[in-house]
């Protein structure tokens, strides 16, 4: 019996249409990543789960889809095995990459002496995830990651946000960069009495535009800040005005703390960088941005659209010492991540494709049967000579139905070459735009097409 | 402690040189797909396993790669399953991709109402199968598929072989196709009077230029062929002559069969089109030719390289019904696929990949310490709006590092801006390969750039 045929809960097959739009994404994307230097490097699908397992909390090892061992991968198992959770373990080896970080963090130092640094890599990937699929959320998705290891220095967190600048011009996409700095935050945990729960403090502040002041100060208490320590935080969730404001508020606030201070001396130079080269971005100070994520040490950034609702389109920062787990202690790097598939969505939403972007060919010959094909094809091979992007209907088929072809396709031209146009030397060529038809001389056609292109 | 860090067997990192060449080469098979108005698409890497099973054979059952069941994958088994074949399905209900014509397959039945046929689609992605991994055999290995499907059209083939040619010319690889037709092996062993044994009889003819008659003799013999029999198929076998030549030989040979006559008219039309269309590469037929695969019901083409020993380098065929198994029959369709693995180790072994490929930056401005940044970035900025790959080096280092850095990466020039050029308006940029170093007026150096770029 025939199959009904079905994907994973989660994937996606790309149509067409949409891999020339994702395709659109990824080569501006590339193109800029190139501009400044970067080379791109690739991972396989598959790492083992020794490089997998730990690096993503307890939660991301449950997401990581494994792989059973190829060959008869039960024999190892006993009875006892099935109760606990170590089954999975003992038949299986390998992961698929569930982030481009952890992979890239091996590479670096799997590979250290094939690299000089500073290494300036980016990653364009698909990583897996066993998440719960839910709308906009899919088990396999492509990451585009770039980053910079073995350099400490702030002029790659300009860079980062030149390229995220110049990314996002080229789109159409009018964004902002959220900054903030990780010292920072760890100054604040430290003034408000509390440096242990940074974690805490962080997740909570995080939340100020959602939930609300009353609401994020109802959590600080609930974790454990008193009344002062909360009174110390608060001129961050309240503070307004333009970045140098900002940072004037949070140097009073800080000025106890050095780690703070550092965090605040780190963020003006970037700023006096960004003025210097001017992005394409609007940059803005945000002191309750955190990104949840634990491995930050430094800058934080985070890009939004600024015409279309939805997450970060964009966003990464510093970490210190990521491939330390594989060996390699004291690299620091940093990188940004961009979300290829909300940026997809701005786009859609925004109706910011280029309309061009099927790069479909120009012309169509329609096939009018076997004696015409003769007269057609030394035609269409020199017509492709000179790059022209030509079609030939391939079966003898009603006019009608090869015009709906070429039409549906996006297909400008429909030239037909019957008997009468054999015996003058010329094709009739129809605009399936304008419906204007007229007859060119076959040895004419070239320079006409070479104009429309 | 730190993990050695390492990949699984099979797989592979892919550095930047590496990568370059890589899209070199998708980037050029991937032109010429478009140009002949191929569309690409991609499916997820993981389908389902019912998608999977029972479509490569046995060997191929045992090569997918299985992926765990995400949650408690265990549960479901009991101590019974752990000495059966089951156990693996019961835990397992998806795999990784195996090839793209399964997935292709199961594509164009599960959209075919968004479809409009014929369908010409190309598709570039990984594949992954559990072989045992020797030199140039990979678990891990990118196909580069282009079909047509919903056409019985010989036209199509013809296309395939115009974009054969068209891509390895494009490479600088010189390559020959060799083709055939199936229904003329069908004819084959027809006349042998074993109509039956068609995979035997091609399998064994494949390898008259690896092992010789005497042992394609034996072979045939071992499988139940008599001397009369042999006698019958021998002259495919021992054939010379043109294209022409050859076919006249067959249609002595086929005179009694008509499924081999068709087979015959078929090639020849097919080589009509070609002298009227002159594909870039040239077309032997090879009645020896049958590519062991049995979905083939038409057409097999095979391209080797002229000029390096290795295997085909791209491969093909018609075949019907290959969506019948997903419900949609009587579907013809005809595709090659490129070998880019292979295509990578001629490039390599010929030289023939261009110089300039990894397309490094032009020029590199050395880090000269904070006062000297301020006065480079806007000139960085600005040569980058202009469209010049620029790097800045991010660190304040020994100008001998910065250099070598450069020179590594294939940068062209290196800018040094200290305090003299700075209060001459200009910077010194010195000529990475020949030496030469001269001073630029800062407002020149975008000219001087773009001359050289």
């Amino acid at each position: 019996m025939a199959q009904k045929p079905s994907i994973p809960k989660g994937t996606r097959d790309f149509s067409p249409m949409e891999m020339s739009r994702r395709n659109y994404i990824f080569d501006t994307i590339r193109s800029v990543f190139l501009k400044y230097g970067y080379s791109q490097i690739e991972t396989p699908a598959m790492e083992n789960l020794s490089t997998l397992l730990g690096k993503y909390g307890d939660e991301g090892d449950k997401l990581l889809f494994k792989i059973l061992n190829s060959g008869d991968a039960f024999s190892k198992l006993s009875p006892e095995d099935l109760h606990g959770n170590s089954a999975s373990l003992k038949v299986c080896e390998k992961g698929l990459r569930y982030d481009l970080t952890v992979p890239f963090a091996r590479y670096v130092s799997q590979h250290q002496n094939e690299i000089s640094f500073p290494f300036k890599r980016f990653q364009i990937q698909p990583v897996w995830r066993a998440d719960r699929p839910q709308k906009g959320r899919y088990r396999e998705f492509c990451q585009c990651d770039v980053d910079v290891i073995g350099s400490g220095s702030l002029l790659n967190e300009l860079e980062l946000l030149l390229m995220a600048g110049e990314v996002f011009e080229k789109l159409g996409i009018r964004a902002a960069v959220k900054i903030n700095n990780r010292k920072i935050l760890s100054g604040l945990a430290e003034i408000s009495g509390h440096p242990d729960k940074i974690t805490d403090m962080t997740v909570a502040i995080d939340k100020i535009d959602k939930i609300g002041l009353a609401a994020v100060r109802e959590e600080l208490f609930s974790k454990g800040f008193d009344e002062v320590s909360v009174s110390r935080i608060e001129p961050v969730l309240t503070m307004s005005g333009d970045n140098e404001e900002k940072i004037a508020i949070l140097r009073n606030v800080l000025s106890a703390s050095q780690i703070g201070n550092t965090g605040l001396d780190e963020l003006e130079k970037l700023l006096s960088y960004v003025s210097s080269a001017k992005p394409a971005v609007r940059v803005d100070v945000d002191f309750s941005l955190a990104r949840g994520l634990n491995y930050y040490t430094g800058a934080i950034f985070e890009v939004k659209a600024l015409d279309f609702e939805i997450g970060s389109i964009c966003g990464g920062g510093r970490y210190d010492d990521l491939a330390g787990i594989f060996g390699m202690s004291g690299v620091s790097g940093v990188g940004i991540s961009f979300g290829a598939d909300r940026i997809y969505d701005v786009l859609s939403g925004l109706d910011k494709f280029p309309p061009d972007i099927a790069a479909s060919p120009l012309v169509m010959f329609a096939n009018m049967g076997d004696n015409e094909v003769s007269y057609v094809l030394p035609v269409v091979s020199s017509l492709r000579k000179s790059g022209i992007k030509v079609e030939l209907y391939p079966d003898k088929a009603k006019l009608k139905k090869q015009f709906e072809y070429a039409s549906k396709k996006g297909i400008r031209y429909l030239a037909i070459a019957g008997e009468n146009e054999i015996s003058e030397g010329t094709a009739s060529v129809k605009d399936i735009i304008s419906g204007e038809q007229k007859n060119i001389k076959i040895d004419e056609l070239l320079s006409f097409l070479i104009e429309k292109n």
